[in-house]
């Protein structure tokens, strides 16, 4: 199996993850516009993931520039077209913001010079989420206890990054330590990451996973059957506010409602320092017929009316603790997050 | 359309819930097999409805019995068969000890005398339920206000009893009232009965309604868009905690944390007197299939292990108030509950 995403000298590789785990099905992307296209319809999905894709997308983008053209129209029209995929995951924009910061510092090269040059970014920026999530796992699988059952919700895993995972890389790390450790699996609806895409990953490496409808966590929870709760993020505020899969707040408050540790795995590029709270992070509406099928097939009456936000904002006073490469930060999270910052 | 259930000479004949809004089917069932069967299947659900089943069925297992035969140990046989069906709804039981008693007080009655009689008395029961069902809305009604938008999960509807429904009739009455009312329905996995029943039953009846999947509730409330709650019930201890399809307890728990009512609304039937609070209350473990498998199709990894409780209990301490034919009884429930008992 190759990873999430692969770039293999012209192109980018991506596991369509819209078919698994029923198939194992490789995307090729040629250009900016089919990995813009693979982010909007979440062949790719994941805040990490779709980061790093997104950089191979301004790379294959500035491939395609000629000697005689106008560099930064091009490029800014590839920016563009990519930023507008999705709006809610931080680490889309950090990577284009690196992306372009790496084009403007290198656009007096000349052009071949200037191609390779971002195409080693890309593939540096992917390499680093890999590195960065280990951290992550290093520091958070101490806050795991051997014999717990631990809840987490959509998939944070190897699928969502360049690798290894966030929240799955929490999970991942305290499991390599040898800790007897089981997992609970929201399915996540509407588009079942957590049914589909972490207990394929759990599975494949062994880790026992348990598969429950999102409306069971409470239950499970007020039988004493859940130890922790850990997520990862789309975007996270200076104050820890967290914008994370719609489901994740509901998860948060039933944790708190029984005195259970809700954690937040990320690499610090999820956090945005420029908003003081969740209430600005724009949270993406979906098409309704997301809800209304499931599995291809019409689960309700054809012309109801739908609501579908695909993520929920959990305040930080919901959070235990943030964990990132650089450490855990507890609450209070503005003065403990910005200490990370680079 | 013929209601959800109509007693036809012979036969009992129910639509079958499985295949709504998909196909408007309906079962007949000419024994009291058949009839435990289709309540074991879902074929016919919601704890008033499975009552009124159960009764019919114990009326078609009289009509099978022989001069020769002996009576009692056929109707126990019959009364056991449709105990066996599902653990967890009290009307279910409640309708069994009504159709008992009503054997033991008529056996000495010529066997055709006694077969007309079993046949009214499940007729009697059906035609209870109904109106049982407008006094709840009647009380109900006024605890929701014009312009409000009301969170239902499940469905406690016309499909979940003999005709109106518990939590969809005090929706309806105040509906009729002309309240402009909104009902947001949760889809309800596994087997999504907010999205194939509530949804379907509400637009038929031109109730404004927007289907949502289980995990946005919490949202929903956080962005001020839920007014209250209500939800039907499978059975109540005498302290008021309540057993209602799972998730019901998340959903209580996310309204406590938002200030917002919580409303049961039930039939007095569906409380047990017999239980001091909920923790004895059995909660029923369903096949693994109905949350791996959508019409056929796996959603997830084939060998996961999953969890299906098909129902959990909300303590009473959620609960705002609870909804019955009596009038609606707020805490403290021991005593305002008992106040309504025969």
């Amino acid at each position: 199996m190759l990873p999430t995403i692969t770039w293999d000298n012209d192109r980018v590789i991506l596991i369509d993850q819209r078919l698994l785990p029923a198939e194992e099905v490789y995307l090729e992307c040629l250009d900016h516009i089919q990995v813009a296209e693979a982010i909007e319809q979440m062949a790719i999905r994941g805040a990490p993931a779709i980061g790093v894709a997104a950089a191979y997308g301004v790379a294959l983008g500035v491939q395609k520039m000629e000697e005689s053209g106008d560099w930064d129209g091009e490029f800014d029209r590839i920016l563009t077209r990519l930023e507008n995929t999705r709006p809610t995951a931080r680490n889309l924009f950090w990577a284009l913001e690196r992306m372009k910061q790496t084009f403007d510092n290198h656009k007096h090269l000349a052009l071949l010079q200037l191609k390779e040059t971002m195409i080693q970014k890309a593939i540096s920026i992917d390499k680093e989420d890999v590195d960065t999530n280990k951290k992550i796992g290093y520091w958070g699988r101490e806050l795991i206890q051997d014999g717990q059952n631990i809840l987490t919700h959509c998939n944070a895993g190897a699928l969502a990054t360049a690798g290894y995972g966030t929240a799955l890389g929490v999970i991942r790390a305290a499991f390599e330590q040898g800790k007897k450790i089981r997992v609970f699996a929201d399915e996540t609806r509407p588009l079942l990451q957590g049914a589909r895409l972490t207990c394929w990953e759990l599975n494949k490496d062994d880790v026992p996973v348990v598969l429950i409808t999102d409306n069971m966590a409470g239950h499970l929870m007020k039988k004493g059957q859940i130890s922790a709760v850990i997520t990862g993020a789309d975007r996270i505020a200076q104050n820890g506010d967290t914008a994370n899969k719609i489901g994740t707040y509901s998860v948060a408050v039933l944790a708190k409602e029984h005195g259970l540790p809700f954690y937040v795995a990320a690499p610090l590029n999820t956090i945005d320092f420029s908003l003081t709270d969740g209430d600005a992070i724009p949270i993406e509406e979906r098409n309704q017929e997301e809800v209304k099928q499931l599995a291809g097939q019409c689960i309700t009456v054809p012309d109801i009316e739908i609501h579908n936000p695909a993520f929920d904002v959990t305040p930080a006073k919901y959070i235990t603790a943030i964990i990132t490469e650089k450490g855990i930060a507890k609450p209070p999270f503005e003065l403990n997050l910005a200490s990370f910052k680079d």
